[in-house]
C-alpha cells in the first residue's frame, strides 16, 4: 500500500503519469472507476477548493465522500503517540484512523502547522503517524506541504508550454498581512525542480523556506542541469521569467513570534503589470484563496496570462488521478 | 444563461410554469434529469429546510450537492469589487465563483443583509456580482429577497384555490423579539401581486417594506385590476382574508440601531383563533422557522387551515423545477 | 410505524435478529435496498464514528444522507411543547420534524443531556417528542441511551463467543477528567442482561447508574437465571470476567455541580495489563472516543484482546440492519 504524502516521495515518471491521467480526466469527466469507494476528508482548517474538488473527484467517479471536522463537528484529536490524554482532545489519531480504515477506502487530511514550534512541526507528525497507523491510503490535503496543489500547478504549466524543461520558474513571495503556511511554496518549488525547470525562489531576507526544501530543489536542479537561484530581489527574479508562482508565507524566523512590523516592510512585494513587463511574457498563477490588490493587482490577475482558474480546475482532475492511482496501481484495491 | 435571482425577473407565465413543473415533481419524485450535475450551496447563514431541500432536489434527480460555509468551514469571502483585501476575508467572491464555475453546474447562495446599512444592502451586491462573474446559473437561497420560498408559497396557494385571482392575500407582520430579514415578505408580496391576488400588507407604523417592493406590488395590482392596500391595523387586514402569510421583519427605520423597546410595543401583533374568525376561513402559512406562541398560537398553527408543512414540502418540488428550468430551458445545459 | 429509541423497546428475538442481519451486511456490503431513501442525521453534539457510519450505512445501500447541526449550521431548536418561544431557539422541534418527515425516510438524532437537571433529562423528552410528532422512523444516535452502540457491542460479543449466555460481562467505570454521559453504560448493561449474560457493574461509590437501568438489568438477569452484581471494587469485578466493557461516566450525585476533586480520587480506576490478568483472558472493548492511558493503557488497548476497532466497524453493519428493519418490517416502507 502506498500513501500520497509529499511530492518528493514520487519519481518524475510517477508524477508525470499523474499529470497525464489528470489530462485524460479533463476530457472524460464521469465514470464508475471508484464505484463503492469512500473517501473521508478530515479538515482541521478551512477549505473551499480542496473540499469541493476532493468531494467531486470521488463522486464523479462513482464513489462517495464524507467530510469531518475534528474539534468542530467531530471530536478533538490527539496526534502524539504514547501520551496520557489529559488535554482537550477526546480522541486519539490512532483510534480515529484505525476506525476510518474499517469504513472507508481513502482518507484525506488537512492539518496546517500552528507555526508555534517549527522544529516539531517540520516533522509533519500527523502525516507520519497517519501513514504508520492507517490501513488505507492517506492523501495529504495540506500539512507542511501541499502536493496535490503542486501537481495541479504542474499540469497547468505542462498544458501551456511545449516543453517545460529549462523554462524559468519563479517561486515568488508576496505580501500578506499574516504569517501563512509555507506548504504551497515548498511543494511547488520541489515539483518544478523535479520537472527540470530552472528554479528561482524570491523572497525578502529572513523569509527563506526550510533548508530541507531548499536543498531538495537545489539537488534536483543540479541533477537536471537546470539553474537554481535564490534572491531577495523581486525585479531580478522576474527578469526573463516564463512562469511566476505567487504565494505569501510566514518567516521561519518569526515562528511563535509573528512580527507584523517586519512583514509590513515588504508591502512593496506586490505583483503588478509593471513588474510583469520584465518577464518573458510569463504566465502567473496562485493556489487561491488570494487577497486581491494586496499580493497581486486585479489587472494582472484578470489578464490572459493569469492561470489561476485553470490551476484550480485542474485540482479536480489531479485529485481523480491521485485516487485512481492509489486505488489501482500503488494500492491494488481493497 | 439565466440566473434565478429574484421573483420580478420572471413573468407570470414563467412563474406559473415553475409551479406547474413543481406539481409534476410532487407526483413523480425521482428521476435522472440532473445526472452528473453538481449544485454547490453556499451558506453565510444558518439553514435547515433550504439546506435539506436543495440537497435533496438535486440528489433525487440524480445529481450531487456540496455545501460550503464561508467564514466557518470555508474561507471568509470579500464581496466588493476593486478593493484592497486588507480585512478579514481571505478570498474574493469573484475568484470563488470563477473556480466553482469550473467544478459545478449551479451555485446556490444564502447571504442575509446585516441590517447595518440598508442603502448599501438593498443593492444586493453579492447577487449582482455573482451574476456578473459566474459562468454557471446562480440560485438565490435568500439574500434581501427569497424567491424560492415565494414560489413554494404560491404553489401551496394554487393547490388550495380553484382560482387565486382576486383572492385576498394578506402579508401579515407578527411580533418577534429580533429585527429579522424582510426578504420573505418582499418576495411573497411581489409574487402574490404578479399572480393577480388582492394584496394587503399589514404592519405596525414605521415597519413598511422598502418602497421598491411596495411600488412593484402596487403596480402589479393596478395592472391586474386587483386591490392593493397597506394598513397598520391588523384586524382590518384580516377582515375577509382568504390567505394570511405571516412573517416578522425588522423596521428599516431601525437599521443599524435596533430598538427593542419600539418593537416590544407590538407584542399584540400575534395571530390567534379569535383574529382568524375575522377572515373568510383563511388558510395561513409561514416560511419557518417560527417562534410558536410568539408570532402565532399553537392552536392556529396546528389547525387544518395551517399550510406550513405543505409549503415547506413544496420547497423540494419548487427547487427541482428551478434547477431543471435553469438546466434545460434558460440555460441549455453545460 | 416503529422507532429505534432504546434497547428495552425490543425483545431478545428482535435484537438478535438485528445482530444477525448486521452479520449478513458484514459479508455483503453494497446493495440497493435503500434506493431513493433519505436519512437526515441531526447532531446537537460532536460525532466521528456515528456521523460516518450512519452516512455510509444508508449510502452503501443506495440511499442518501444529509447532516444538519441545529444551533450551528442550522437553526437552534426548542424541544418543550406548548411553550412561548422567547429564548434562543428560532425553530420548534415539532415543526422541524414535521417538515423533515416530508423530505426524508428516517431521522437520526444525537442530543446529549446537559447534566444540569437529571430529573428532567432522564425523561429523554427530545426522543419522546420526536416519536410523538414524527411521521417517519426516529433513530436514536445517543441521548440518555445509545442503543445502536449497544447492538454493535453485542454483535462483537456474539462473534467472539460460541455462546454468550452466562458469560461474565463487566460494565467497568474508568477515570476521565470530565463528567460524561451515562448513555453508553445504560444501554450496554441493558443489552447484556437481555442476552442472558451475567452482569457486573463496577463503579466508584456515588457513581451508580440511574435506578431505572439498574432495575431493568437486575430483572432481566433474574428472568434469565443469570447473576447480577454491583460493586465498588474494580479488582473484584474483573475476577474471572469474560468481557470487560469500559466507559467513564459522570456521577448522578454531581448533576449540575460537577466536582473534579471527588472524581479525581478515582484516577486509579484505570485498566492495565496487571488488572486484566485477573480475568478469564477477557476481551475488552470501549465505544470510542477514548483518552488513551487515562482510562486504559496503550498496552491493553493495542493487545489482541481489544475489540475496539471491531466494535466500531460493526456500527456500520448494525446501522444498516436498523435502517432496513425500520424500512421493511417495522415500518412497511413509505
Amino acid at each position: 500500500m502506498r500513501h500520497f504524502l509529499k511530492i518528493e516521495d514520487f519519481s518524475f515518471i510517477e508524477l508525470e503519469k499523474l499529470v497525464n491521467i489528470a489530462n485524460e480526466f479533463k476530457k472524460v469527466r464521469f465514470s464508475d472507476t471508484l464505484k463503492n469507494k469512500t473517501l473521508i476528508t478530515m479538515f482541521f482548517n478551512p477549505s473551499t477548493r480542496t473540499k469541493i474538488s476532493f468531494d467531486l473527484a470521488v463522486t464523479e467517479l462513482g464513489g462517495h465522500c464524507v467530510t469531518i471536522e475534528p474539534g468542530k463537528s467531530s471530536w478533538g484529536i490527539e496526534i502524539e503517540e504514547n501520551t496520557i490524554m489529559n488535554g482537550d482532545a477526546e480522541e486519539h489519531l490512532k483510534d480515529a484512523i484505525k476506525v476510518i480504515s474499517r469504513y472507508a477506502d481513502f482518507v484525506g487530511i488537512r492539518c496546517f502547522p500552528k507555526f508555534q514550534n517549527w522544529e516539531e512541526e517540520r516533522k509533519d507528525l500527523i502525516l507520519k503517524n497517519l501513514a504508520k497507523w492507517s490501513e488505507i491510503p492517506i492523501v495529504n490535503m495540506e500539512t507542511i506541504s501541499h502536493p496535490s496543489q503542486a501537481l495541479a500547478m504542474m499540469q497547468t504549466i505542462k498544458n501551456h508550454f511545449d516543453t517545460y524543461k529549462k523554462k524559468k520558474f519563479v517561486m515568488s513571495w508576496a505580501y500578506h498581512p499574516k504569517g501563512l503556511n509555507t506548504a504551497v511554496a515548498n511543494s511547488a518549488s520541489v515539483i518544478a525542480s523535479i520537472f527540470g525547470m530552472d528554479v528561482t525562489i524570491a523572497n525578502p531576507p529572513d523569509y527563506d523556506l526550510d533548508p530541507y526544501y531548499i536543498n531538495l530543489v537545489k539537488e534536483n536542479c543540479l541533477k537536471n542541469g537546470a539553474d537554481f537561484k535564490m534572491t531577495n530581489n523581486m525585479e531580478e527574479a522576474y527578469e526573463g521569467a516564463d512562469f511566476i508562482y505567487i504565494k505569501s508565507w510566514g518567516s521561519l524566523k518569526q515562528i511563535g513570534n509573528f512580527q507584523p512590523e517586519i512583514q509590513n516592510q515588504y508591502k512593496n512585494w506586490k505583483v503588478d503589470s509593471e513588474l510583469m513587463k520584465k518577464t518573458n511574457n510569463a504566465f502567473i498563477s496562485h493556489c487561491l484563496p488570494l487577497r486581491r490588490n494586496m499580493l497581486v493587482t486585479d489587472e494582472v490577475l484578470d489578464s490572459s496570462n493569469s492561470l489561476i482558474y485553470e490551476e484550480a480546475e485542474n485540482r479536480l482532475h489531479i485529485q481523480k488521478a491521485i485516487l485512481c492511482e492509489l486505488n489501482d496501481e500503488w494500492y491494488g484495491g481493497k
